[in-house]
């Protein structure tokens, strides 16, 4: 499975890609920021963002984009330009018809560190480990990105039985089964 | 001058096209909404929101296009999807050269009611008066659409002196000034 992670903001919008499967070794495919200059008005940034997160997914082609939940309770200050860069980056995953995995920063950080309250540093230094990479990329979103893309990784044969269970259990009973049910 | 004015939500964006300039009476040229289903995933409503944008854009062809500034302060719970909305809307707009411009609901009460914390019903009435509509466009993201498209009307000429001011006063001295300057 091959995962582009988007840690997202408008001033930076941190990117990753990494292949891998959960229980075996995982993958650095790539790393970068997408940056937007800070004297552009909003809606400008919004469309250089667009064609920053196209140009990632042309060239690396991800079966999956893992995007950072982002939350209103935190960060007041950023937290609209996070809000909206992250809907940018899951309207060209999911226009082109990709599946969009959100998680959030305590569940990116227990997936990769163990420990959901994880500094900035840890996770850093886990994902340096786990990708055997040589250094730890820079800036600190960039690294994020990568661990989001793990997290999924990891997360995604979780999710995945709990997406079949559910669809499972809001299906009507289908016409073979032992206690029958209309056909529909 | 046409604006199309956008009350950005992912359940309902309103969406509304004034023509008119300060000073004038004002005339409706379309009231809507976009509606996205509460039960498709966030991605896929943002889908969705686009597509219902761009057609108004489309048929309409406004000047500018005017969106709901929001705020992280108000409505934790919906805000999130409030402000993806308004990324789309923003994106859409600037991804085709138009001028994108954002007013606070304050601001937008203010110009049509003279009151900045008139409520809705007010805001509703006077829409209806200024456009000499029969009846309050429903549901009230509608009408808010068409008061944020006449907030923008009346509010452009005093943004545009500003604005003009604000260039003048970062420009050089241009080499044919008194006190002469470098040319660039």
């Amino acid at each position: 499975m091959r995962v582009l992670g988007v840690d997202p903001g408008l001033t930076r919008c941190g990117v990753g890609v990494v292949d891998g499967t959960a229980g075996r070794p995982l993958r650095m495919a790539a790393v970068g920021v997408v940056r937007t200059p800070a004297e552009e008005d909003t809606a400008r940034r919004l469309v250089l963002v667009e064609r920053g997160i196209e140009a990632w997914l042309d060239e690396h082609q991800p079966e999956v984009v893992a995007v950072e939940r982002v939350f209103s309770q935190h960060n007041v200050r950023t937290v609209m330009g996070t809000a909206q860069a992250s809907a940018v980056a899951m309207l060209c995953a999911a226009r082109r018809g990709l599946p969009v995995a959100l998680h959030t920063p305590s569940e990116v950080k227990a997936a990769v560190t163990g420990n959901g309250r994880a500094d900035k540093a840890q996770v850093g230094s886990m994902v340096v480990r786990l990708l055997r990479l040589d250094a730890m990329p820079k800036p600190a979103d960039a690294a994020d990105a990568l661990a989001l893309a793990i997290c999924h990784i990891w997360r995604a044969p979780a999710q995945q039985r709990l997406q079949r269970a559910y669809t499972a259990a809001r299906r009507p009973p289908s016409p073979s089964s032992p206690k029958g049910g209309t056909p529909s």
